[in-house]
């Protein structure tokens, strides 16, 4: 491989466990937004933390505009980390976006994951009446774009107010308001076009690696609807709602986020080692 | 490259900045000896932890006891984690025989670090009257492989009071105990008989990387007197004199190590920036 991975993708490995578990942050984001739930599992796993190339601390010098122009070039950079590490039997933990990103990942190399743990998934943020409802109208997201692109600071503010929608959390607003501005402009919109015109539905029904969802209540991103489309086409998926509200549960109520994750592998834990492979 | 580095030596990757400090554990020991003084490097360093092949997390179905029969074995480690990762500009931080294994690694790669720091370094235990005093005679050291041999707790219980030499500090005497006692005591042996037996004062002369030299007081494992032998036979080292007694430092009295460290580094630094690389 040409590249060095890990300055590439800004690779950090912590824990004592030997079984690998990669968070995947969401759109626009870098891993400093996993800070407060990484704690929870280092007594027990090797935590692999990553940024995207375009994002964070990763090697702005590698963002190719064609690779990043879809999901599937993200989806690399997942591959790429794991190969460059060669990790075996990964647990996925992908926010939002990432969590289709993980999904690809895992339909190009259905072996390297053991699970998928989705936060606030969506296969598609446009609506397609009468079947499909994702939330947003073709214009609404068009403006959104077309707002990046005029005033990045003011959408950067807005647009992490919609994401957080927790009134009373202005510092978990802050801080992915705080993301947003700390990525470079063309990047965070290239990155919005790939993530919010992607229709990602056909996907769902080829997944093979057992999956939690993690379902907020008041998601604007990804509402109720949405989560359930995906755990009634997604095999071997399970649903779950948390009290958690907004878009960043993982930053805004990091308790019961680890609480659910843990408690969905302990459950595969038990599962594999008294029933046989799940 | 055959073996998966990151898991052969249990690689950790830590730290929000750019350049690479390197950790490399003494004697009988792994990476959680560093973890009083690493907090205070993660902010401005990358910070590579790792176990040697057989110690700590490392795999131990690696080891390959005519590779580590000698200290070289040991410094390949060092040059397989620097290459997998990619590494450059690297500082070196060594803990007793691995401040010497960390400069034969520098001999092999001498542009790959850019200083090393010795903790406690000896080039040779051995007395060799009447020019070098090592501290040790023949005898006491085939009297530590045989206490090794027949009574392993026994002897890490004694030398670990030996290497610490902090009556005040049980707490740190257990620690390193422990360490000695979680090592497998035929790859021990093995490590003991590479690092006491060995003979690297010819090496010393050859050195070309800027050293700092961490002399603690009252350290029997290797006395001033030998600290000093190191300065004055190794090219641009500089000389320290710590507070600290007994042989770690890192372990006992991290405050000070973590400060002489920095102390040494932000020097180099203002010295690379403005009078020209040094």
């Amino acid at each position: 491989m040409e590249h060095n991975i890990v300055v590439r993708n800004n690779v950090k490995i912590l824990g004592k466990g030997t079984q690998p578990i990669l968070f995947a942050p969401g759109f626009g984001c870098d891993q400093t937004v996993w800070k407060q739930v990484v704690p929870a599992f280092e007594e027990h796993y090797q935590v692999i933390l990553f940024d995207y190339v375009g994002l964070g601390n990763s090697d702005i010098s590698a963002y190719n505009p064609e690779r990043y122009s879809t999901l599937n070039g993200y989806a690399q950079d997942i591959l790429d980390v794991c190969s460059y590490l060669q990790l075996k039997d990964v647990i996925f933990v992908g926010h939002s976006v990432s969590s289709i990103i993980g999904l690809l990942a895992s339909l190009y190399q259905p072996t390297l994951f053991s699970n998928l743990i989705m936060i606030g998934p969506s296969p598609c943020y446009l609506n397609d009446p009468p079947e499909y409802f994702g939330g947003f109208e073709k214009e609404d997201l068009h403006s959104l774009i077309e707002m990046m692109e005029k005033n990045y600071i003011g959408w950067a503010n807005i647009f992490a107010s919609t994401v957080v929608n927790n009134a009373d959390r202005p510092d978990v607003t802050k801080e992915l308001e705080d993301r947003f501005c700390s990525t470079d402009p063309i990047i965070a919109k290239q990155f919005a076009m790939a993530a919010f015109f992607s229709d990602n539905r056909e996907d769902l029904r080829k997944g093979v690696v057992p999956t939690l969802i993690l379902q907020c209540s008041e998601d604007i991103i990804a509402p109720t609807e949405v989560g359930q489309y995906v755990h009634e086409h997604l095999p071997k998926s399970e649903f779950q709602v948390m009290n958690a509200t907004g878009h960043c549960p993982h930053m805004s109520h990091p308790e019961e986020t680890v609480q659910l994750i843990k408690q969905y592998l302990n459950e595969v834990h038990l599962n594999n080692n008294h029933l046989g492979p799940v």
